[in-house]
């Protein structure tokens, strides 16, 4: 497995020495030192489990070392050694990096598996010099729990045994990342209440929102940036996933569609902040929440505070959830107001002490996974003050793209019949506390209500409802620099997301990333395949600091997880339906997918909606491998067409496109088109492996991460490469529904979710046109059939 | 679902006064303070994340809580109220309970909900004595989250903020229950290696045995207990699963037994500690490896060190794995000599600096699970001083119990083809470190092969090596106190392995408990329905700070959950085959199992060892749940006898014992013998279900744990209760094999794994006669017939 790395920074000699001066690993008489005598003591140095002081037990630790199949560290020092081959250094480096003799190596052959893991080797240490180059190599680069030495080190205490030694409250660079030389034991965590300019819950009185900082206790005497994470999660998760809607159900007439419209809630500005020191109160209440995010914690041990906040609606805050509107991206966007010097907060909610973010450098960067990374896109629209940079994951661009999809009702994988309202509930955690209960829960249940009606569940169309929950409407306000990560098989927040609102991002005046990883909703802090959490390190250090490391050049805009090969990583420019040639594809009479020419039947099946489903007690995930598959009892609810085995590997990039003429025998219906790649071969699991659970030390006994990655699992007989629907009710205006004839033909033409997908030598691809998705769509209780037009059908894509 | 509490200690008014002044939750002035003061304050004293001197915040957090569905605390306490009803006061108390109004209780009657999940009330709170009595209740009380409502303030940093006014540096109890107020952010974490008195590597000098310690900062003024978990994972462990044995092999005729010798190893005795002051140098080393017990961070926060070695052959100790043998018990021993003062230790392998464990009390308990719970067994036998007490779980007392049965190999759940010599490699972590391999390979590899010829898995025949490995030879010399802990569904440490040790240690002059849960190889600390951490924090006071808080008489000797329903538990004196009233089942010809009359056939099956189940691709326990539900396909190789529905319910209790007259098809066989429920009903998860995932502060920011129970699941055919396996060949005499003739009868007589099963109204019971168990014994490529002769076979048991 590669342990690929693009966070090492290629730096000078002198540089190296000056680093490893500052950090105590290079003695300071380092010139004097014969070449056995710095082996030693940088072999020691690494051995961060031993005190410093005693050099009886760091020599005593060197017997556990070999050099070679004979000999051991200890002995080879005893010879006083001028100079090293590269096999016996890394016998010892690969013992530092965690691996273990015959388990993972060879003693007779150390090199082979250097280069088999992607690690990177000094080819030449015949002096001092080269010896010293080595070992700045080796603390930088990545160990077998996918860290960097350095971090692995600094785990087991090589800073905390140091502190005395260092330069005090201070961020230390090595490489151009923040080192975990802050003390992690005595991190400040506590509660304050930033005042919003709203009034969700209407008492006339400005809402009060709970903010939780977690910050090295150096920030009393150090500014530091800040990375807040705006969760609405963070108060707690109300669970009520037993309410979520039937969809088992018809589907509506569209046309009764109204275009239920957004409104506003009351605004009553807060009071503005003091700049009177005698009224900048310490905080008083103790943070009870946690960290939800390891990448937070991680930067948290090497200087940066990590600021939490649900905002309106959640637990300890005033107000009304009203999810995706413009007043949830207000009342998380105000705690950067806050953060930023330019709005008020208070010790408790009586709003008697203000109490101000004075440790704060005024640089705020942002995190987060779903909803979390959501926010990030909402606040940074709006362009707010101090926001330097967004790092959003999997993140929702438009509600709408969120519960729906060409005018239906689409559920985000493993949440059918979830919607809006749900997830107001989810996160309205202020109605734990009894006391906000009584106050807040009429107002609560007339939001719902609002919610419920205006989402419109019935029509599932488009409306102003759902515009004032796209926030690529006010793309052109980012400022801030911008990494999105998404997973390519991401079925809750479908690509479709960080698609559309790259297609804009791409073209601002920021500089701009791309992470597509091969996983479903998830984030990728720590694969072994690739050191995103080295690079993010970089790129806040850049970022916030305002250290020139070269961050900005040092990765590829977007780079994107081969779906073959998971150690594997595309370096591309773009992602769009730009990159490659236009191919299209025809269906024929005899149910093959060519290049050239239609064919001329009118094909059609039977939907019966979730029927069969409902009596098989299948797994929607179950349902989806049976069905694309092609198992018969799934299938016959569909038409499929399938090409010949691909001679050469050929790549999929952005969003095919589909043109359907079909006929419903209902005046309504709704139309699912799937790409299927075809094949029996060991695919990568689903999800990452864990690998070491636990065995990546975020900083000194302060939690930990696990490494992981996407392995090769069971075979497989197929995989889902995308999908789309679509109502027949839109076949004219995506956002305006009309009425349509039972039996009479319409062209529907929608795009698929985005997608960068290899199909490898002999495979096929199977096109797939079904109405009913058990897995997204509703599903009818009445009989439809469906009649498609070979003739006026088919499917146009991007391939390298 | 009950909270179930077993470790409240009644306790007088002038008891919990002086309790609550010394911990600062009651005011020094509380009897001049007004029972509305008393109730604002103890209910802001609760709220332990808000700063205790800041009187602005503590009742601004009062508006959070509610005392009726119309007035909030704040309000409430505005009134000036002399008294409180029940429904008031649990209204206030289910919120810091961490319950949520509505959506766990509703404001309009908490009792029910009190009542529901078995929460005690305090019936009349019309004064400052009886409200003070109820937070003394309160406090002691249950939480949400399974612990005790003082241990999630101290969570929040109830003590940490009061360190200055408690006392410093002492244990602090609590309802005779020790106080997290030891400082969790300054744990002393080092490692020192002891000396055995063994050579087990035979280089001529005493192994040197890794211990790391973790203490509280406070064992530099005041002496504490030790908990020590002897865990020879600590180092690591080798996969090497795949090296697993192949279980698709025939039987050998057993005959071939040779009685294999136990062989002792050198002795070289080590050093003497030494008594002269100069010569206790502090360790220097910190300690890398971590706790993997969660009991143990738990009692660390409260003042107990916690101490794990993985002695002889792991990484970081010299010499050999011998699994099972003399000398992992005398290694793992040393330790507690070390710790009470007998045994000398050093601070690194140069074995030139002394260091002593001057930091404890010379009271030393054991915990751990599994190999971990083995070990404190073989250890109690020794008598070793300094010993007070262990809390063996799902430990293994004759190593012949884990890998054979009865004349056969069988295996533990899961480990298919695993053995003895395998184990020893996985725990053989010294291998890892470069410099160790090389001393060690060539003796690991000769103790390899003597292991594997040893422990013959040919015949699978009792011997002098697995006599060597039964800790019940030396029960007598037990002196300390005696928990266990097993589940009663236990497949890989089969419950026979506590039943047989109970079965002595009850008739010894020592304190001993037994807890029998519903989970396989599990623990049982975070049940919700038995307080298990908190009856083990009494004991430990009670058995290593020698406090009489009467902790011995606070539960039955014998505690075991109900199958049915998981919050319940039955109190028991003994479990045994002494226990209820003797019943016989006996085969009829038709398939039934009736109480009067056997069956006259000979019913005969042929077994065909692995060959379906290896085209089968099952997982064993989805081949176990078809084979013992009846499953056409896997039943055939078997015959069954079933009872009628049972009118009333019946519980099995200890271990029913068959009689089976059988003749094979070869000159060899195995039998298997199974009983079985059958019923079609919602049977308990296997497992426990987490309930807020990681929602158990072990101490202020010091690692959680996460309460679970065992939870109807979805509904089950069947459930195995208990099986049992033998070797024809051993009909004569289980120690010794002798020949057998194809086709004659014999005489198998012998007793299933103990269990304690209640049948319930409605349910069956089912005998299963049959050969080869896929999950356990070999599977014989040979076709074998099997004949029983039913006028000769029967199963007796005792029931209640």
């Amino acid at each position: 497995m590669r342990y690929n790395q693009y966070a090492y920074v290629e730096t000078d000699y002198a540089t190296q020495v000056k680093e490893l001066l500052q950090i105590n690993f290079l003695p300071v008489d380092y010139q004097q030192c014969t070449f056995g005598e710095l082996l030693a003591t940088m072999v020691e140095n690494t051995l961060a489990e031993v005190n410093l002081t005693d050099s009886t037990t760091r020599q005593a630790k060197l017997t556990e070392f070999a050099v070679s199949e004979t000999e051991t560290l200890a002995s080879y020092l005893a010879t006083q050694p001028q100079e090293m081959s590269p096999a016996q250094f890394y016998n010892v480096a690969l013992q530092l990096l965690g691996y273990h003799v015959h388990y993972d190596y060879e003693l007779s052959d150390p090199l082979s598996f250097m280069t088999k893991n992607a690690l990177p080797v000094v080819e030449n240490i015949s002096n001092c010099t080269d010896l010293i180059t080595a070992f700045y190599r080796l603390l930088n680069t990545r160990s077998q729990n996918g860290q960097l030495l350095i971090d692995v080190m600094a785990g087991k205490g090589y800073f905390a045994d140091r502190r005395q030694t260092l330069p005090g409250s201070q961020f230390v660079l090595l490489n151009g990342k923040s080192l975990p030389v802050f003390d992690t034991s005595k991190v400040i965590r506590e509660v304050v209440y930033v005042e919003s300019d709203l009034d969700t819950d209407e008492d006339g009185q400005s809402d009060l929102l709970q903010v939780t900082i977690f910050r090295p206790v150096e920030s009393q005497q150090l500014k530091v940036p800040a990375l807040y994470t705006a969760s609405p999660y963070f108060g707690g998760i109300i669970d009520n996933e037993k309410r979520n809607y039937s969809v088992d159900a018809n589907l509506a007439n569209a046309c009764a569609w109204t275009n239920p419209q957004y409104e506003a809630s009351n605004i009553i500005p807060a009071a503005k902040p003091s700049t009177a020191n005698h009224e900048n109160h310490p905080p008083v209440e103790k943070a009870v929440g946690k960290s939800s995010y390891g990448l937070n914690e991680y930067m948290l041990a090497r200087g940066f505070a990590s600021v939490f906040a649900g905002a309106i609606g959640t637990r300890g805050s005033d107000g009304l959830r009203i999810t995706g509107a413009p007043e949830e991206t207000e009342s998380a966007k105000e705690i950067i107001e806050w953060l930023h010097g330019d709005r008020i907060a208070y010790t408790d909610r009586s709003r008697q002490h203000e109490t101000r973010a004075s440790w704060c450098n005024g640089n705020i960067g942002m995190t987060g996974r779903s909803y979390l990374g959501t926010l990030q896109i909402a606040i940074a629209t709006t362009g707010v003050a101090g926001l330097k940079t967004v790092v959003s994951e999997a993140a929702i661009s438009s509600w709408y793209d969120y519960y729906r999809e060409h005018g239906l009702v689409i559920a985000p994988e493993d949440c059918q019949g979830e919607d809006l309202d749900l997830l107001a509930e989810t996160c309205q955690s202020n109605l734990w506390d009894a006391g906000d209960y009584l106050k807040i829960k009429p107002k609560y249940d007339a939001m719902q209500k609002q919610l419920q009606t205006k989402e419109d569940r019935q029509t599932g169309q488009y409306s102003d409802f759902w515009e004032a929950r796209n926030y690529r409407h006010q793309a052109a306000g980012i400022k801030c620099s911008w990494i999105s990560v998404h997973g390519l098989n991401d079925w809750n927040v479908k690509p479709k997301n960080v698609y559309k609102i790259w297609q804009q991002v791409k073209n601002l005046p920021i500089e701009h990333h791309l992470f597509l990883h091969q996983g479903p909703h998830y984030n990728m802090n720590n694969l072994v395949s690739i050191d995103f959490t080295d690079l993010m390190n970089l790129w806040f250090v850049h970022e916030l600091l305002e250290v020139n490391n070269g961050a900005e050049q040092q990765w590829p805009a977007v780079m994107v997880q081969d779906n073959l090969q998971a150690d594997k990583w595309h370096e591309e420019e773009d992602w769009s339906d730009e990159v490659g040639h236009s191919t299209s594809y025809y269906p024929t009479d005899e149910g093959e997918l060519q290049k050239d020419g239609n064919g001329q039947a009118k094909a059609a099946f039977i939907d019966q909606g979730g029927v069969e489903f409902n009596k098989a007690h299948l797994t929607e995930s179950e349902w989806q491998y049976k069905f694309i598959c092609g198992d018969d009892k799934w299938a016959k609810a569909s038409l499929r067409f399938i090409t010949d085995e691909f001679i050469h590997p050929v790549t999929i990039v952005g969003r095919p496109e589909v043109t359907v003429r079909v006929s419903s025998s209902l005046n309504k219906g709704q139309l699912s088109v799937a790409l299927v790649e075809l094949g029996d071969r060991r695919r990568l699991t689903a999800t990452p492996k864990f690998l070491m659970r636990g065995g990546q030390e975020l900083g000194f006994r302060f939690g930990t991460d696990t490494l992981q990655e996407f392995m090769p699992d069971k075979l497989t007989h197929a995989k889902l490469i995308t999908k789309g629907h679509m109502n027949l009710q839109n076949y004219a205006d995506m956002k305006k529904p009309v009425a349509i004839e039972p039996g009479q033909f319409y062209d529907l033409t929608f795009k698929l979710q985005p997608t960068y997908y290899q199909l490898p030598a002999g495979s096929k691809l199977c096109l797939i046109i079904y109405s009913t998705d058990q897995a997204m769509t509703k599903r009818p209780l009445e009989e439809t059939t469906y009649t498609v037009d070979l003739s006026a059908t088919a499917i146009k894509f991007k391939q390298k």
